[in-house]
C-alpha cells in the first residue's frame, strides 16, 4: 500500500519501519532528518514536507500531541493535500475533542480520519508486537488492517466515531499512571515502618501484582533507575490532563485522575519532568519528608 | 505440631484445614460451631473456647478484625493462657498499632508474637498456595515455617518487627483497591463517550493490565456480578482506614487512600457495603449520573 | 468619555447603567436587544454591531467566557475596529492563556489591553461597589480610572501584565468556591450526627464565618433556593477549569480545586448546573446517602 | 457555684479565671502547677489531683485531647470521684465517640455528662467572649448556664446528646483549616502568575473575605510568621482526623477533609507541626517548587 507516514519518533520510526519490511510503500516525513535516512535504509522514501506525504492513499501521523498533529495538517499542508477517497490514521494520543474536530474538517473534504492510538513501549513497537485501539468507519479500518497487522499483534476496534479510540487510550494511560502511584504511596508508607520499598515491590509484583505494568515501573522505582526515561513523567501528566478533558466532556468525576495531575505537577515542578513515571516515587516520599 | 486455631471462616477454615491435612495436630474455636465440625469431620479437635485453644505449642489466629482479635485475646481468655515459649501467629488482617500493642503484651509473658497476613482469596487459601507475609523474630519464624509451608506456596518474610508485615499487607491492600478504583473510573469516563465498559475492559485486562487482580475484578464489574462478594466492600474500608492510620504514623501522605476512603464510603452511604469491592463502579457510575 | 461595551447581561448592564449616570457616553452591543433598550432609556446609545461599539476611546467587554469574548472581537470584528492609542478593558472572568494572547495581539495593533475582572453579585454591581482588580500599563489604567470609578468603590492594581488580574480572580473565586464546599461537607457530617445543618450554619456564619460569602451561600443551602442563581454551579465549573489551567501554567499544584472540579461535575452530571452554586450542599448530601 | 476544673491550659487558665471572677468557687487541677498558682492568686483553689477537683457540684474539663481527658478521668480518678447529680462538662475538642462514650458511662453512675466545646482563641477567651456550642439534658445545661456566661458571649444549644457538640466543634474547625487551605492554594497559584500573595491577600481579605478567620491566618501567612503558634497544625491535624472518624461514622464523604488531612501530615513530615496552621502556606508553595 502507498502510505504517507508523519512523525518518526521512538516509536513512529519502529512502527514505520515494519510497515516497510512488511513491504508497504512508506514515504516518510519528520522534523529531524535522521531518522529518515535510517529509514530510507531499510527501504522507505523520503518526503520533503507532510504535505508531500499526505500524497498517498494512507497518511499515518504518529506525532507527539495535539499541537504537533495540528501543526503538521495545516501549517504542514497535510490536510490540504489529502485526495477524496484517501484514509489519515492518527496513531497519536491526541485529545478526545482533536478527534471529534478532525473528523469533521477530514469529512468535508471526503477524507477518511481514523483514531488507532496504540498501547506498548518502544520495544513492544520494534517487535510489531503493539495494541491497537481503533476507532471510525469500520470498512475504512478493513482497508488499513495489512498496516495494523504489521505493526502490532492484535487491532481491538470500538465502533465508528473515532474520539472512542482516543477516549479508550486515555483511559488506559490513566490507569497505568494510578497503578504507579498507588505503588509509589505504597511504597512510601512501609518504608515509614522501616520495610525497604525494594522488599515490598519485589513481593507485590511477584504475586497479586505480577503484570508488566507493575515489574516495569516497580523495578525502575527500586533502583531509582529514571533516566532515560520509558515514558516521561511530563508527557504523563499531559495524558492525564487529556484524560480529564474527556472526563468533563462526558461529566464523569474522576478524583484518582484529579490527584494525579496534582502529584505530576509537584514532580514537575520539581524538575522531574524528564525523568520516567516511577519518578511518581519521588513526589511521595518528599511529601512523607524523605525528599 | 500442637496448634491451636481461632477464626474459622472462609479463609481460617481453608488454612486449618490444610493444616489437617498435613498431619497437624489442629484444635479449633470458632464462634459458631459448623466450621468446626467440618474440621472435626477431616481430623482436627474442638476447642471449648479460646481459651483452650491457645493451650498449644502454636496459636494461629484467623479473625476479622483488631476487635474480634482483642475479643478473643482478653475476654476469650487466650492471652492468660499462652505458656511461656509459646508462640501466637496472627494471620488476620489488622492494624499496625494492634500489632505494636500485641508484640509488646505477648512479650512480657514470655510469648512470641508473629505477625503472618495472607495474599489470596478463598480458593487460593484452600489449594495452599497463599503467599504468606510474615515478620518477627526470625527463630519463631523458622518454627512455625512447617506450618506456613502446609497453608502457602510461599514465605515472604519482612524483618524481626512484627508489625512490618501488616504495613505491607495493608500497602498490597491498597494496591488492590487503587486498581478497582482506576477500572471504575475509566469505565466511567469511557462509557460517557458511548464505549461499553465491558469493551475498554477486555481490551484492558488482556493487554497491559493482564494481572489476576485487574482480570477477576473487571470481570466482576462487567458482570455486576457483585454478590456474593469475594472481597466486602465494607471490608475494603476498613483495610484502608488501617492503611490511612499506618501512613498517618509514618507521616507519609497517601491521597489516592485518602479517595479511596471518601468514594468506599459513598458506597456503604448507598447500602453497597455487603457488595463486592467491584461495585466501586457503582460509585463512579452514580458521580457521572448514571446511578 | 467614549465608550463602547459590548456584554449587557445582569452584571454588564448594571455597570453600563452606571458610567451612564456618571455621564459617560456609551454605545453599547449585546446579542439580545432588550438591554440594549433599557440602557438607551436611561441615556445610553445603541451599537448595531461589536465593531462598531469598538469605535471609541475605550471598549469595555463583559462576555460569559473566553470563546464569547473571542467571538466578539474576531467573527463581530472588534478588534479590527480597534484603532492604535484605544484601550480595550475586558472585565470578563477569561483565562490567563487568554489574557496573554489578547495582549500581544492587541499591542500588535498599537491599542492598549487592560484585565479588569470584578468582585462582587449584581445587587453590588448595581450599587457600583464593585471590587475591581486590574493590570496592565499603569498609564493606561489611569485613563480609565474614572471609568472604574463609576463601577466600583475601589480598584486594586496588580501590576502591568494584563492576566495577572485575571490570575487573582480566579484565585479569588476558587476560594469562594471552596468555603461554599466547606460548608456543604460540614453540612453533611452533622447532619449524620442529628444535628440540622440549618442549626449548623447558624451558628457559624454568625461566630467565626461572619463573612458575607458564607452567609449568603449558607443561607441559600438551609433554605434551599438554589434559583434564580446568583452564581451558577456551570459558571463555578468553568471558573475552577479556568483556576486550574493556570495552576498548570504555574505548576502550581491546587488538590482543592481538583476536588471542588469533580464535585462541581457531579452536580452537572445531576442537571444541577443551572442551580446556585449552594447546590454543592446536595453534591454532599447525595454522597452521604441523603439525596 | 462549687466548681472543679481540670486542665490550666492557656485556654483552660483564662476560662478559669473568668469563673473566679465572676465570683465562683473554683477548684482547679492541672499537671503542672504553675497556673495553679496564678488561679489562687485571682482568688481560686487547688486541688491536689482530678479526683479532688471532681468533688465538687460541677465538673469542667478542659485538656487537650481524649487520651489525657480520659487520664484525668480514670487513672486521675476524677470519674470514680463524682456523684450523682453532679455534673461534668468536656469543654475540650475531643471525639465524638469519645463523648457517646462518656455519656453512657456518666449516666450508669448518675452523673451528667455536657458536651460544651468552644469557639475562639486565647484573646477571646480572656475576654470571656467565646461561643460556647453546647450538648445535653437541657435541665443540666439550665444549671450551667451561669458558669457559660462567664465564660462566654453565648451558648449555642445542639440538643440533649452531647457528642453532636463534638460534631458541630469539629465541624467549624475544618471549616477553619479549609479557608486557611484555600488561602495557601490560591497563594501558590498567584505567584506562580508572578503576584506577590501579600497583594493577592491584602485584596481577598478585605473584601469577600473580610472574615477574621481570613484575616488573622492571611496576614500570618504573607508575614510567614508562624511562631508563636496561635493554633498548632499538629493540633490541626487531631482535629481533621476526628472530623473525619465522625465523618466515617456518618457516613458521609468529606473530600476536603482528606485532602487537609494530607497536607497537614506533608507539613507535619516536614517538621512543621508546631508552626501555626498558617504554614499550610509553605506546604502548598513547596509542593510547587518554591519550598
Amino acid at each position: 500500500m502507498q502510505v504517507g507516514f508523519a512523525g518518526l519518533g521512538n516509536m513512529g520510526f519502529a512502527m514505520a519501519a515494519n510497515l516497510v519490511r512488511a513491504g508497504h510503500a512508506v514515504k516518510a516525513w519528520n522534523r529531524s532528518k535522521e531518522p529518515v535516512a535510517r529509514l530510507i535504509a531499510l527501504g522507505g522514501q523520503a518526503a520533503s514536507s507532510p504535505a508531500e506525504a499526505a500524497q498517498a492513499e494512507v497518511l499515518i501521523t504518529m506525532l507527539a500531541d495535539d499541537a504537533s498533529t495540528r501543526s503538521i495538517l495545516d501549517e504542514g499542508g497535510a490536510l490540504a493535500q489529502l485526495k477524496p477517497g484517501a484514509i489519515h490514521v492518527c496513531m497519536a494520543t491526541v485529545s478526545v475533542a482533536f478527534a471529534k474536530e478532525m473528523t469533521a474538517r477530514h469529512a468535508e473534504k471526503g477524507v477518511g480520519y481514523i483514531a488507532a492510538p496504540v498501547l506498548g513501549r518502544v520495544n513492544v513497537a520494534e517487535a510489531g508486537q503493539l495494541n491497537i485501539l481503533a476507532a471510525g468507519d469500520s470498512g475504512l479500518i478493513d482497508r488499513v488492517q495489512p498496516l495494523f497487522d504489521a505493526m502490532g499483534q492484535k487491532t481491538w476496534r470500538f465502533g465508528s466515531q473515532p474520539e472512542r479510540a482516543n477516549a479508550v487510550k486515555l483511559a488506559a494511560n490513566f490507569m497505568l499512571v494510578s497503578a504507579i502511584e498507588s505503588m509509589a504511596e505504597a511504597s512510601a508508607m512501609v518504608a515509614g515502618h522501616g520495610v525497604a520499598p525494594a522488599d515490598f515491590l519485589a513481593m507485590a509484583t511477584s504475586t497479586a501484582f505480577a503484570a508488566p505494568v507493575y515489574k516495569i515501573y516497580g523495578e525502575a522505582m527500586v533502583q531509582e533507575r529514571f533516566e532515560p526515561a520509558g515514558f516521561k513523567l511530563a508527557l504523563g501528566l499531559k495524558d492525564i490532563r487529556l484524560a480529564l478533558e474527556a472526563a468533563e466532556a462526558a461529566r464523569a468525576p474522576m478524583p484518582f485522575a484529579s490527584t494525579l495531575k496534582d502529584n505530576l505537577l509537584d514532580g514537575v515542578a520539581h524538575g522531574e519532568g524528564d525523568l520516567d513515571l516511577a519518578a511518581l516515587s519521588r513526589v511521595a516520599a518528599r511529601r512523607a519528608g524523605k525528599g
